[in-house]
């Protein structure tokens, strides 16, 4: 698989003339994700994040590839991101060099915003939104409570199992999650009711950005996967467990989970991933090989990611009271049974075509340890052992107030961490 | 429910100066479906069915009430679809008097292309496409062969199921469908196998087209829903069922259905329907009520529609003999446990934004009587009993060379019919 390689953009060494970008936790130099932003009362546009700035990227047009102008027209990065890598890496090198060289402070420097003082939007159009359902140990732990007597079923070590979500409810960062309202059935109960959501859950998930994508009726060998992925974002996926549990037979989760779709707003690119990328972790003994069209060894030598996700949680009570927000769980990217590579050729192998700006969910990301489970009903064992709060409140599932927040990092000996900035939003009364 | 009304435009007495029309099957004066086609070597724009004609409505704009010229300026109904009613009424109303009124003819008539001349495109921008599963003796059927003992589920009664879909996938009448690959594992085998489907199904459905969305957050009480219907048309859910039964569980149909979805390409209009309204069938002894949310007394008695489906085959050897098309099916569109108008609710009873141009499918329509089952599988038994083509070949599921089209009538006293054109596709062999 032709993966983009390491260079002079990801040195360590690399040091920005933006004051906020040395040491900064998600956006130093080394990264450079794109993104979609306003500037207050002004028209949206392409960016990139810096430090505690974005840089508008129109506004240093001149100073750009030529051939990157046109990518810049539309306020969204499918066009850019549909690019072919050597564009895309000769852009990313000047950014480097602009954003490193003091000599061109002068001109680079009048293009930076505050990041506080922009709002962030979506950075894709966003075609068809598919969410997989990787991460192996959240299968395992969810299929449980579902399934008690078969977690986890026959084909999960052969099909990378997905579904289609709603593209319409993704929102970016920071706008409010509506609790849904919709049909449960109590256990002991004959019908069901209609009300407010009771079991209002998160889950971890990172988010594939498709690049180029392929026409209907061919596919994605998985050599060519790496070309058909732009980067990555962190992606809430908010589910209903009460809903979910009522409708989701016999054709999946709907109304569970099509409410709202939290994203991070910056598309880290396959590019700023490159020194990142480690092996999958080795099958358990006695787990059949992937089928041969999801089988390549580079992607078996470096699909997966060095990435730590984070989740945290701040409740109403604890705002007030000034408390930090709790650390809900942390883990590995790493627990995932397939790669991002394998999603993607999976997802074209009957000839499905995929399009520049569409976006696959990992599926919830759990580690086996306590502390590493990427969501509230396996942290709460299905809402029977609820988590402590500072405050001395408890949560089994969500509460009107709370907010939920994502971080991650990627890290690497010798190489500067780099992040995904933030994947937050507070949960509203139903309406 | 508001629901739109029936008027002199519906009057079996019209008649059309456009010769063709008189008669039509699909396209007399009554019916006025919207469309998006191409004259050959020309750009798309939106046009009107009549008799064997396409009127193009850019060209007659000059005669069309001013305030519909705006929302033809793209080639896509979806801001036409979500004006008001009042709007669409007029432009209704008014290409009914151009079109019957031999006073207009000499200006209207050099704005007719020959249907058989012109391409006909997808006639929204279909941002989600949602498919349902109302056809309440399909999901019987389909049920006992998946799972025998448990066919019809607990939720089915309350829940309006649904599942999203593929938008990209989806394709206008006359496109061919590639053959799909797939894992698929047989019965008494330990591993699966990757390889040309080898139950190529079709799925007889109607499509609803949204008019006018809600906002993310935002539901649409029933008594509101069919001012967010646009119309319907016909729609093919393909359905690689060795794929389906392999990976369905437990998020539902991935693979199996999103290679392809053939939908015919006129926006037959809410408003052409009116005529073919109906009761709801009622809900047999014992079953439960619709949940308040999901009930309407307006939609009791007219939620259901007079429309007559029927789905034909022809195999390449009766296209090389010259053979009609052999019906397979035919039956009711009224074989739905739940109305159009109960889906569009349900879809958005959670705060799930609907946005123009979105398509729900209402999932296979099949009769409880030997030759009204919407797909192979449920006619040939699981795959047991084959079905006899005039040429001495039989079928159990598609092969390549096959053509699938389907057909509607809408029907009522007094009413001159109307129908929906074609939906068809030829299988091709896997590529």
């Amino acid at each position: 698989m032709n993966l983009p390689s390491v260079d002079k953009t990801h040195s360590a060494d690399l040091a920005s003339w933006v004051p906020s970008a040395l040491g900064h936790a998600d956006f130093p130099v080394q990264n450079l994700p794109f993104g979609v932003f306003a500037p207050a009362g002004e028209r949206p546009r392409i960016g990139t994040a810096i430090g505690d700035c974005v840089l508008d990227l129109c506004a240093v047009g001149a100073l750009l590839p030529p051939e990157v102008l046109p990518l810049l027209e539309l306020p969204e990065l499918n066009a850019l991101m549909a690019a072919p890598r050597v564009v895309k890496t000769a852009l990313r090198h000047r950014l480097s060099e602009l954003l490193s060289d003091d000599a061109h402070r002068p001109m680079v420097e009048p293009a930076l915003h505050d990041a506080a003082c922009v709002e962030m939007l979506l950075p894709m159009r966003i075609g068809d939104y598919t969410d997989f359902y990787v991460g192996i140990h959240h299968a395992t732990n969810i299929g449980k409570l579902f399934r008690p007597d078969n977690p986890l079923l026959p084909n999960y070590k052969h099909v990378p199992i997905g579904y289609h979500g709603r593209a319409s409810s993704i929102r970016q960062s920071g706008v409010p999650v509506a609790r849904p309202r919709g049909q449960r059935r109590a256990n002991d109960a004959d019908v069901p009711v209609f009300g407010p959501c009771t079991r209002l859950d998160y889950e971890l998930e990172l988010g594939v950005w498709i690049s180029e994508g392929n026409a209907l009726g061919t596919t994605i060998p998985i050599a060519e996967a790496g070309e058909h992925i732009a980067g990555l974002c962190l992606l809430n996926d908010w589910s209903a467990r009460d809903i979910q549990a009522w409708e989701y037979q016999p054709l999946g989760p709907f109304l569970a989970k099509n409410f709202h779709t939290t994203i991070s707003p910056w598309v880290v690119t396959a590019e700023a991933l490159a020194p990142f990328r480690i092996a999958q972790p080795p099958r358990p003994l006695g787990d059949p090989d992937p089928l041969p069209y999801l089988r390549d060894e580079a992607d078996r030598m470096a699909g997966a990611f060095a990435i730590e996700l984070s989740v945290w949680l701040t409740s109403e009570q604890m705002r007030a009271g000034r408390y930090p927000p709790l650390r809900l769980s942390r883990g590995p990217a790493s627990n995932m049974y397939w790669t991002i590579a394998q999603m993607v050729t999976h997802h074209a192998s009957n000839g499905c075509g995929l399009n520049s700006g569409d976006l696959l969910g990992t599926g919830t990301i759990s580690g086996t340890e306590q502390g590493s489970k990427g969501s509230l009903i396996e942290i709460s064992e299905g809402g029977r052992v609820p988590v402590e709060l500072p405050t001395g409140e408890t949560r089994t599932f969500l509460l009107d107030g709370d907010e939920i927040s994502f971080s991650a990092t990627a890290t690497a000996p010798g190489r500067a961490p780099i992040g995904f900035g933030e994947c937050r939003a507070v949960i509203r009364p139903a309406p």
